[in-house]
């Protein structure tokens, strides 16, 4: 038999789908017991549908969406536009249509998933998106079939291709920010605007979805701390490689006694750390758990064939259902309420990059800063950086954010002294 | 509802199970509509039971399979016992009766797996096994869910912590093999009679399971061409360090135009690739695809609540079906006929550790050799090690094996030249 799809886009990644349907036909019908044919691609516009027949594309191409939701004989839709609308409706009335719907749009998944979940199980189809998530990994499907028997308490990400490109020529040629977002660009890894990726936000989007296959909760985008890469200067890389770190743009869950936490923030890791060791545009996701320990799943963020694999993997999920008759299961079934984190719960090391006046006692001022709120040195590094100038940089032991914050406060105060950064240690 | 289970065996991994049972109680729940319950145990005898109940068990302990494989309320029966037999008998029973079966047992189901999954198939039952391999990574299952969708071109695998334990003392602190096997033994991690560790043999097992979920092609274990670690020594250590390679014990398998090979060698990884950054007891496996690209996959390859946390997925996905009354799908569906490579289709470098006297010509006689196998050198590294000796290392291009086996055979045979050790070069 046949299961028919319909792909709405024919962009970079759409196109990846067909290619690897073909190049693994024998196996996807020996798993699913059907084949997957490509029954519509719904485009722009007739000017789109020329220009792609013309380059001997030989689908069926539709600029209407009815043309794909009044049609009985397609089982499943894949949506592959990208940005909100018109994906979040299309989206919707093909679940609606009582088709099963597969996503790569995790900035609509991020904002709006829960309500298309509930359109989805309204009407007893399915929505997948493994690809939303650090594109090539299947991190979403593992999280859901080989974590249901573990309990997870953290979840670290290096999920951003573009900022960890970014990062990894900053540390390993000490490049600036600035240089390294250039060469960004000229490889077509940084759009244009490239705020997503720099600002930790794509990142954040990608921990709303983890947070909901990790812990069962879904945590509100707004929510999500995130902070960039800007303020990261060759003086902090340095100073992490002195104390024997590397610093990541990494997104961070955790579960803690009072509820969850996530946020995306620069982050020293130690060098021995398996995670400290994902360079370039490659991603990651540490997860740590009380059943497994520590684990890591590590691939392609991005990119034409990863991404498709990815969407693709849900594809055969969905049309062995439709093959078979049985009604798809939901892609996650582990939902609890979301309870987030008191402030008090959430404990780190933090990086203090400080510049003052290189004369005595500026040091002490500090000690006593941190003193008074029970907050104490693990490493100290001051030197001298000419013009009667010092640098210290501090990393302390573990403190809750209300101290954190407090702190930042008093020091950003602190008459002749400038706080230049500060950035969490793991 | 319940499934009721049976454990056969209750030994270290087994009593990790109702531990995860117990702690992700709900969650297990949500996901599959049905409580799991330890309905029955198997101990070797009576002494054991006292012994357990006197610990303070307060699980139905048997001594005879029997009052398992008669017990119709029991639909899952978990095989922890490992070696052969009683296993296999016990696992055909339990089969023939009907219950799905759980193991962990590596050795048994490289050996026998095709018959034993042949008989779960004849009963209409299943056979999971995902701690068979890589204990607490879900490598089997997201090989068979993810990489459906996708061909896989090549597999590498550091999936015995012990010898990777070894290995990484040998080369971060430059010990000899025997001091690391002792303190191997010390800290448990090596067997009293450590050869299936050390001489790759706990591998090459996982080597064949690993071939039937990524080609689909079960590899006969005695063509497994499996070598050790015994004869690694610091100055091979050493040399692979002045190359810019680390050592370990990789496991291979790789699908070439004529067929499949596999084989767990010593193998010069270079110091980047992300498999030389598996360090101590941890194992991973990293995928080549036409899909995905690269990927890798890292966690703990041993361990009571690793192994478990395996051990209860499956019985999840197995109590699923059981719930839900429908067939458990088969672990594996992707089956292809096997289909060995041909020796001149496996081209790989390797690395030569020579020994000479320190005079003129010599490397002019090795390279007279290379040069009339038609194979070129990468690089050569010669110093002076005292007493009138040369030691010479050769990194070469790529050769076919039948060109690897013809140059070992001739510089063995080459009067005045010592042939220390050949390592796979990646």
């Amino acid at each position: 038999m046949t299961v028919n799809i319909a792909l709405l886009g024919f962009g970079t990644v759409a196109s990846g789908v067909p290619f690897l349907l073909k190049e693994n036909g024998e196996k996807i019908t020996a798993a699913t017991g059907t084949d997957i044919q490509i029954s519509k691609v719904l485009v722009r516009d007739d000017a789109e549908k020329s220009t792609l027949l013309a380059q001997g594309h030989d689908y069926q191409f539709v600029t209407s969406i009815a043309d794909i939701l009044t049609d009985a004989s397609i089982d499943i839709v894949v949506e592959l536009m990208g940005r909100i609308e018109p994906a979040k409706t299309f989206i919707t009335q093909a679940l609606q249509a009582h088709k099963h719907v597969v996503t790569a749009n995790k900035d609509l998944l991020a904002i709006h998933g829960a309500e298309l979940l509930k359109v989805a199980a309204d009407n007893g189809v399915a929505l997948y998106y493994e690809a939303a998530v650090a594109g090539g990994i299947p991190i979403l499907r593992t999280l859901a079939n080989a974590y249901n028997a573990d309990k997870i308490t953290k979840i670290l990400g290096v999920v951003n291709g573009t900022s960890n490109f970014m990062m990894t020529k900053m540390v390993d040629e000490g490049w600036t920010y600035d240089q390294a977002l250039a060469e960004a660009s000229r490889l077509g890894y940084a759009e244009s605007d490239p705020t997503n990726d720099v600002d930790g936000i794509d990142a954040a989007y990608k921990m709303v979805l983890l947070s909901q296959f990790a812990f069962g909760m879904t945590i509100d985008f707004e929510k999500v701390r995130h902070e960039g890469i800007r303020k990261i200067t060759p003086e902090d890389v340095k100073l992490a490689q002195k104390l024997g770190f590397v610093i990541k743009l990494v997104g961070e869950i955790v579960e803690r006694e009072s509820g969850i936490y996530a946020e995306v923030v620069p982050t020293f890791l130690p060098q021995h750390h398996q995670l400290a060791k994902v360079n370039g545009v490659m991603n990651a996701v540490f997860v740590e758990s009380i059943g497994i320990g520590e684990a890591m799943f590590y691939g392609p963020g991005a990119g034409q064939k990863p991404t498709a694999t990815s969407v693709v993997s849900d594809l055969i999920a969905l049309a062995m259902s439709v093959a078979e008759h049985y009604p798809a299961p939901p892609f996650n079934t582990f939902v609890r309420e979301t309870v987030y984190a008191q402030k008090e719960d959430l404990l780190d090391k933090y990086y203090f990059a400080i510049e003052t006046e290189d004369k005595t006692g500026q040091l002490l001022r500090l000690a006593e800063l941190f003193d008074a709120e029970q907050v104490s040195f693990e490493q100290v590094f001051q030197e001298s950086i000419g013009e009667n100038r010092a640098s210290i940089a501090i990393i302390s032991h573990r403190m809750d954010l209300n101290q954190f914050d407090s702190l930042v406060e008093q020091i950003s105060a602190l008459d002749g002294f400038k706080l230049r950064n500060t950035i969490k240690v793991i």
